[in-house]
């Protein structure tokens, strides 16, 4: 890609990452577009689809959590090293308001731009969660696919802001569940 | 209500309920004024807000939901009691895609007019939750708001068609998650 070609995409994941986090992934990308002063065909030559913009967004902590998920297996209790994963992996789309319904629908969706980031997502947890569940310590009716849908919808509670306050309970009740103990809480 | 109005207020009601069963809960109000063949303002005199026109469509499965939860109350065991009370709820918002987010939004929102319905029903899983924490049976650090919420995420996820083959496998998990025991699966 060409200087110019690079600064202009990196201006339009900005405005994008601003307007997102003010509207909501549901944003219109003809606002996008207008916000960062371009035409709607300039942004979608860069970004063809609503996924493939968010996926760019997303690329540098979807890369940093599968390399956390990478350390995390190769140290510390198998069940803590699960739940810190976890919590990060719900951390992580806290800023974009319903990308993990975007997300969830991308793991069947080959044609979905967030495919591969939301499988590759998918096969970190499920790394750590059969270490776990080896262990002992995560009950073993659950596969990769429970996980992220567990973590999906803990995202969408924190999403909700009338349940801002309880985000951390919940998440022990919901993270909890995974485990066969049903995690120091209880 | 004059017998004419009423019907005029009947017709709206089938025709949005249709509009959100096939379009979510975001459909356009214009939208449904169109498709019932009226102006918005003739909508908007029925139903003012989208949370009024949503209490109306709902308001039969939230007596109902109270109802059933008073009889379950006074028989039968306190957990099973819970349980079967959690999966009528999560059932009941299943036509209407997003409807629990906004439900989720009226429990703190007193200008909502699905607001009282909300605290409705949370008083009514309080009195479940409580008859099976007394019990020894149900984790005694959750309340009504918690139970709401853990609703509302499963309800969520049911809407989450790539997830729809598991709903029932993730209502043991979470559900069970409330259960001093974790559930019969764990």
């Amino acid at each position: 890609m060409r200087a110019d070609a690079r600064k202009n995409r990196d201006h339009l994941l900005v405005v994008a990452g601003d307007a997102i986090t003010e509207e909501g992934v549901h944003v219109s990308l003809r606002d996008i577009a207008r916000r960062a002063d371009v035409g709607l065909a300039t942004l979608l030559r860069h970004f063809p689809t609503r996924e493939a913009l968010l996926d760019a967004l997303l690329r540098t902590r979807f890369d940093e959590l599968t390399a956390t998920a990478d350390d995390l297996a190769a140290s510390g209790s198998p069940e803590g090293a699960l739940l810190s994963w976890l919590a990060d992996c719900v951390a992580c789309t806290r800023e974009y308001r319903g990308v993990v319904a975007l997300m969830t629908a991308a793991l069947e969706d080959t044609e979905s731009a967030l495919h591969s980031s939301c499988v590759t997502m998918r096969a970190a947890g499920t790394r750590l969660l059969a270490r776990a569940q080896a262990a002992g310590t995560a009950r073993t009716d659950l596969d990769g696919t429970d996980l992220f849908a567990l973590v999906a919808a803990l995202a969408w509670l924190g999403d909700q802001a009338a349940l801002a306050p309880r985000a951390g309970h919940l998440f022990d009740v919901i993270a909890g569940a995974i485990l066969t103990n049903g995690g120091a809480a209880r």
